[in-house]
């Protein structure tokens, strides 16, 4: 692939995340897609065969690299409160910086799937699955069992989830404050030797 | 209104519901609505004037309402502890009945609504708003501060909605148990004298 064409492809991709995170799976058409990116309309099936299907795998593949990069990065630093601190303060400029425009586009699709491809459902799961995995290690290498370790990923990305959706509705960045607090509380106690 | 036409009514009323759920809000055209309800078209305009986001807005309300409606009679029996394990027993129901298909409309609407009338993202705070109302209510007649009691309710609606997601793309009830189980930790830790 030439370096203008693999160019094209990422920034259609880019296009197709922004999107999800602001209007949603089912509003991240081709059409919206072409006129965010500037793509040529040849170029769809040119690097996505399969479509707007494939589009929108790769921008959930893509999305949920970028955060599991982040999370990895924090988890290396173990320091489980500052990780997870950190991992708030993600969502917190994204948040801030969009005016509550912009969510995740995991949970885009994860709300939507069932009107697109099966497999959408399945990359978001991947996706929470990848980012579960990251934190229950981190959990783990600081001495809580697996169990909790896990129990508390999965509960920590749901609380996220949730309250950046909260977030939007209520144009407030309170819901995540209110999440981040207690998650804070809850794992400076449970990591107590 | 005749008995007739209000039963239509309120029939449109459910089929949103129900395809907000499952769908999302983008995919709940007035057609899926009136294919759904088995509503003659010309019931729409009758009922709803200002036509499909009058028809989401109220299907917010009225599915916000019986949300309202269960967490407000939980939390009068005033064992906050078996209100909010009630509370997460009914989304695990929700999602276990509609074999991860069903998730919260509230969130389907909050998640999609820079592509709808903004109204939509206020009703979806009225609606958060009044649940968090519920549960702080509760934690404030059992003795915990007004801040605390504040964030607590709104950390635990972002914890069961975003469970929820994970839940519907895992195709697992998983999720939503471990945010169970460590709300109830949680909670029992908070309420001790």
């Amino acid at each position: 692939m030439s370096p203008r064409r693999s160019e094209t492809r990422e920034r259609m991709i880019a296009s197709a995340v922004a999107l999800l995170r602001e209007y949603g799976a089912s509003a991240t058409s081709i059409d919206r897609v072409l006129a965010h990116s500037g793509a040529p309309r040849g170029s769809v099936y040119h690097h996505f065969p399969r479509g707007r299907a494939q589009l929108i795998d790769e921008a959930v593949a893509f999305a949920g690299d970028v955060i599991s990069g982040m999370i990895e990065a924090a988890a290396r630093a173990d320091d489980p409160l500052e990780a997870i601190d950190a991992f708030f303060a993600l969502w917190r400029d994204r948040l801030v910086d969009s005016e509550f425009r912009a969510g995740c586009p995991i949970v885009a699709v994860a709300v939507e799937t069932n009107h697109d491809a099966p497999q959408l459902a399945r990359s978001a799961a991947e996706v929470f699955g990848r980012w579960k995995g990251a934190l229950a290690g981190m959990f783990l290498r600081n001495g809580l069992s697996e169990e909790r370790s896990r129990r508390l990923a999965a509960f920590i990305i749901a609380a996220v989830e949730g309250s950046v959706i909260m977030c939007r509705a209520e144009q407030s960045i309170t819901p995540l404050e209110a999440a981040a607090e207690e998650i804070h509380d809850l794992l400076s106690r449970a990591l107590r030797p």
